[in-house]
């Protein structure tokens, strides 16, 4: 299934360059992971813009968020203290800071293909104690006329879910975090099942368990509970290291279509797919075998983080899914695929 | 303030020949960490009871549970594969297991030094695809007339905190798993704070963020949100390494009093005390600079794990509160403190 046919001839949609830096002094590194949602007749992405200094010969520099405002810490290339063996993340001292910071951004697109900045809609920027380092790949679900928006919040204090909810994309609500460290890549089912919410969610295990995608259940959005460990890593497989969910799962007459992020050892990342039960979506029905998407164009392979294709985002329309990604942690990128195609390289054998 | 006098002259107070293993063909390794409760007037305990089979020469094995009971996995010792470094972890071909499985047995003391297990009350084992590998360390609340039973839940999916309710410890309901991996050291407030459950718990994390103490909002004591990080360890401190909440906090005029473990490099437990404001328990104000309780005494330093105090219940009694606590994660022991020397321990001027 993984041919030239599905992406956008246009790709990437979106480079680092199309947008200007939010702060003086911060250049974007990657403009990546959208969450996607239509509003006011238009599609609109929320968009990860990743900041950072531009580097000088001879150091490292990467900005953080204080009450005051933005921080820039830099240090030099030769501390032997300083492992920056990850582009993504610096160890220092015993501590762990990211190469770059976050933040989410609002554009929006007649045709799905060009995407502007629409006046009058602030970018959205991470603030307070879980915050510090930034809020990453938004997922954004719309559940009885709310906007819900499920994000990656990093800080000092840990990786974890963040939640904002709104209704104009002007104002919104600070929920604060939803899960704990460690976890991310949570998307809310667009639709309630026996008036309950759902969720899926990613936690990583320090020892014992592993990158798992689990589901939880919530009478409100806000507090979550009845986790259960529901698509696990396949050895020997493309998904053999971490999965994680994308956008919300998808209804169709067969279950909820869940298009997933799957890493091997290498940290090259394919998008596959798992079919959940209709009335009770924490039995998996059944999964792709093999990836629905592959890293292989040059805009994939190279980058921040080459061989990456990720989503947290897409437009449904019939049997047309638009899927939105990261590509190579650096580009917006789009692919349209049929989702009965999706669902006839199913397996039903699975193992979990 | 860490001196024989507060410790139980009877101590160990309980040891692993002193109850009946729960299968054919199991040895009671370890003692350990009781959840404390009163009920119909007597002092209980629901204490982790880690079992293994008698191990054999050339041989490591243990046990895990299965739907169809408990199966014993045996590895030659001397497996290249075999990792066994740590004494409660195997890590063996990519897969993490326990050493012991752990269920939790009740017993009770009419004076809280001799406890005896009454007749009619089952152990509670685990069950299910998220206690493979067992339950541990239960903290009981005693909350508008209901128990609320935190334990962790451990199995290949991940460790993380389980729940189940009782009325009147013969019937449970199973409220599933509550907090997702990898948390532990839950313990529930036993009053409500402006209409709300409130709970801390301990997650920790593959990068960005530590073994630190985290505190929860729930409108039903099922579903957790709003979480935030209250408690960090300390650099260079006795809990350097890892934090993580005894039992539910005390009540006091000063505020919400917490009796916690900390870690150092070295896994050595000690216990140290953090102080709560009554009315918004994420506001930390003051904690102990020094440990109340060190690892001292012979069945503290040796055992199944050396140098540890670990406490996870407790009674209070006006000034008086007693500290139940597993001794070298191999036995049960007691000792009295004083509530206000405790408070007059605490320092104001507190890192977080």
């Amino acid at each position: 299934m993984n041919d030239k046919a599905h992406r956008f001839i246009e790709n990437p949609l979106l480079s680092p360059s199309d947008l200007e830096p939010s702060w003086p002094g911060l250049e974007i590194t990657c403009l990546l992971n959208p969450g996607v949602f239509t509003f006011q007749g238009k599609i609109w992405i929320i968009v990860r813009v990743a900041e950072r200094p531009a580097q000088k010969e001879g150091f490292i520099s990467f900005p953080i968020l204080t009450p005051e405002g933005i921080e820039i810490i830099e240090i030099p290339s030769n501390d032997p203290d300083l492992n920056k063996e990850d582009p993504r993340i610096i160890k220092y001292k015993g501590a762990d800071y990211l190469t770059t910071l976050s933040h989410l951004r609002l554009l929006c697109s007649e045709d799905g293909i060009r995407f502007y900045e629409p006046e009058g809609y602030d970018i959205l920027s991470g603030s307070g104690d879980h915050q510090a380092f930034g809020i990453e790949d938004c997922r954004v679900t719309f559940l009885e006329g709310t906007y819900y928006l499920s994000f990656t919040a990093v800080s000092s204090n840990g990786v974890a879910v963040g939640m904002k909810t709104t209704h104009d994309w002007k104002t919104f609500t600070d929920e604060g975090i939803i899960i704990p460290p460690h976890n991310k890549d949570c998307a809310i089912f667009e639709e309630k099942i026996g008036g309950k919410f759902y969720a899926l969610h990613r936690p990583s295990s320090v020892d014992l368990g592993g990158n798992y995608i689990w589901i939880a259940e919530s009478p409100d959005g806000i507090h979550w509970g009845k986790h259960k460990c529901l698509v696990k890593t396949r050895a020997d497989k493309w998904d053999s290291k971490r999965v994680g969910a994308g956008a919300a799962p998808v209804k169709t007459d067969k279950g909820w279509l869940e298009i997933y992020h799957g890493a091997n050892a290498q940290h090259r990342y394919c998008l596959g797919a798992v079919l959940l039960d209709l009335d009770n979506p924490s039995v998996v029905l059944a999964r792709t075998d093999e990836p629905i998407m592959v890293p292989s164009e040059n805009y994939e392979l190279s980058g921040f983080f080459g061989h990456v294709v990720f989503t947290n985002g897409h437009i449904v329309n019939g049997d047309e899914i638009t899927i939105y990604y990261g590509a190579a942690d650096e580009f917006v990128c789009g692919a349209r695929f049929s989702i009965a195609e999706i669902l006839a390289s199913l397996t039903y054998d699975h193992v979990k």
